[in-house]
């Protein structure tokens, strides 16, 4: 037996207690975890620190820094959200539905936790934390594996951790890291199908489409973005810059911010006369087809193929123009992620039909696509957002971490 | 591209157009296929007898010649299943859940289809009618892939089907057969996740293992069942034995059917004494742990490790005994599929922890395992039943083929 079998054994053990504590004891542990955090956070932090010089000695770049690294102020914000999934409610042990058949049996579906879920990321120490919350409150065991960046600090984190749930009366082994942060042991920790119900890759488009293609543990695929604005000729046209603006630049590093605008032909220009002077606020590279190049003149660059798929993640945006909102329909439907797709117009039928057609998690009519969030969508917490069609789809909160169980009352009944 | 890649495409098409289409409509196909199977049943026969001579040529086993074999009442029954489709609710549109943010967006969550759905099956010819008749009710395109021993069946009930789908003004490719039965083709199916949502693997273990080791198109897993009857110290004996000759016999074939009985060590004797008379009918297979061997003598005989995790799909019976409650919910918990398990008991807190404590999709108390079933659970239909906790636990309906999308109506909102 592998020391990660190992691992595997001992959190799906934990799994069976967890899945029985109650509400008051999961409450409990997440307070614990909280007060560690806070009362110890020098500890955490000088482990940060040493894994700050590690990458600094091999000369991490100062924007991957900057995410590796911890402060007072982060870790605060960091307790305040466990905190706050301590209020939200518990959505294990909830009865969607609960019926008598024909023949007397009564059957429900009650809500249950999906059991062990492996979190394989990249240097961001917050995630530790976040993950491990989340899974707590909706009853899951987690098996953690971040980036060997920050292994020092998610160690800190993670020892801290399952001293608080030991505290609250929890199995430590509710909480666990994998410690050897080479290939091998995420490769093993993606077929670890025995013990690990689901894996949820969370980083860059690079690491999710590995962990998808190579594991046998079902995966849940988060994050991937390439999303549009289209500006029909019936738009508001600047509410369509504002909120294309708003899309674009707000923030550039998320997988909802838009990346490409889609503009009809007989507006295009006036658009652009109203879009370019917020976009130019921030530099926008635009990247046109023919038409919109010949209406931006110097101000764009002429887009290659790769650009109707690309997803930036960065002050770029890819203008595209076309002839009507069924092309736009079509053109999204072959170049999305099936992430955020939003119209700007004020034509009724338009607007619905787009809603209809457009195949994505989230669909919008005259509104950002950065709103694809599980906190802006009431889910009060989020691990991810699903690209996926499979489970869960758009942002998941804690009830998108459950499963449901058949429970079945009879008095004899045979078939 | 490849045929099947040029198949997927039509088929990703063609999942646009069937998204859109309205239940009439899709109903309206439903009988069209239903009265072109029985209009043409003639031509469907013919080619199923084809495959017949074909497979005895090979000496195919009876058993397996029965499942293969189409005759006038078979088709009978799959033509009135596709008809009792389409009295069924559409899934497809209805808003689970839509409200007023804060910010004034309104964001529903509207069910539709999953997309295209790859069915991968071994020699049962109704399983290609059933399988496209849910899939096109739910608004999901079906690429199906059958055994070669069905091909020419196959081929023609597609054949059919696809003229109905045109007769109602729908694209032919909203179903379509890997015609290609080779090893290839499958292989290349489980790969194609450009135009594939979703796997579902029908048939056996072997199959369904591969399926989910080898893909990367996501799978729901269906199928297997390693399930049992736990009879409590404080069970009602008569009612236990009837319920364990029901669950063991009444359709030894099937997943949802018992493998393996647990007693408590308290009424082993006396419950054996019932029950095996029962047994006896059917002349079932008894296989022993030691304590049980000594109850039942010459009757049993002694079970390997193997026997402890085993399916059998036959009149073979597991007999363990154990010292509590506890240890039944352990044992399950070790060695059941997450199936379908059930306790035997009177005592109402027992009752409620095995509720709570068994992981699996469907939980009983003093009840017949062979229930779990879409029929008996009324769903209405059933394309299989899931043993994985992603997506769909337990018989999956019309409504586990679908997935959701949020719908967001705004007036200009920005983040």
């Amino acid at each position: 037996m592998t020391d990660l079998e190992r691992q595997g054994k001992l959190a799906k053990q934990a799994a069976f207690s967890l899945a029985s504590a109650g509400t008051d004891k999961k409450n409990e542990a997440l307070e614990a975890i909280a007060s560690i955090l806070m009362e110890r956070a020098n500890e955490w932090l000088s482990a940060n620190e040493e894994d700050l010089k590690a990458a600094e000695a091999l000369g991490m770049r100062s924007s991957m820094l900057d995410r590796l690294s911890l402060d007072k102020k982060r870790i605060e914000g960091i307790v305040e959200g466990v905190r706050q999934l301590k209020s939200l409610p518990d959505p294990i042990g909830h009865v969607d539905s609960m019926d008598t058949r024909p023949n007397g049996l009564i059957i429900g579906k009650k809500r249950v936790p999906l059991g062990v879920i492996g979190i394989i990321y990249e240097a961001r120490p917050n995630v530790t934390v976040d993950a491990a919350a989340l899974c707590l409150k909706s009853g899951n065991v987690c098996i953690l594996r971040g980036g060997s960046e920050a292994i020092r600090s998610n160690m800190c984190a993670v020892r801290l951790m399952r001293e608080a749930l030991v505290s609250a009366g929890l199995p430590e082994d509710c909480i666990s890291l994998v410690e050897d942060t080479g290939r091998e042991s995420a490769r093993e920790l993606m077929h670890l199908d025995k013990y690990v119900d689901v894996l949820i890759p969370r980083g860059g488009a690079g690491l999710i489409r590995t962990v998808s293609r190579e594991a046998s543990v079902p995966v849940i695929r988060t994050g991937e973005g390439v999303c549009h604005i289209y500006v029909d000729d019936e738009a508001d046209l600047d509410m369509a810059a504002s909120v294309l603006y708003n899309a674009k630049c707000s923030r550039p590093s998320v997988c909802n911010a838009a990346e490409c605008v889609l503009i009809h032909e007989k507006v295009a220009e006036e658009f652009l006369r109203k879009a370019v002077p917020l976009l130019d606020r921030d530099k926008v590279e635009l990247r046109c087809d023919e038409r919109a190049l010949s209406i931006l003149g110097e101000r764009g660059r002429a887009a290659e193929e790769a650009d109707w798929d690309a997803e930036y993640d960065d002050y770029i945006l890819a203008v595209h123009i076309v002839g009507s909102a069924e092309e736009a329909i079509d053109f999204i439907n072959a170049h999305g992620s099936s992430h955020s797709e939003a119209i700007m117009t004020r034509n009724y039928f338009k607007a619905q039909d787009f809603l209809e057609k457009v195949d994505a998690a989230a669909v919008y009519v005259n509104a950002s696509t950065r709103f694809t969030d599980g906190f802006e969508f009431g889910l009060g917490a989020e691990i991810g957002i699903s690209t996926q069609k499979l489970h869960a789809r758009g942002p998941m909160g804690l009830q998108e971490l459950t499963t449901i169980k058949y429970i079945i009352y009879g008095k004899g009944q045979i078939r």
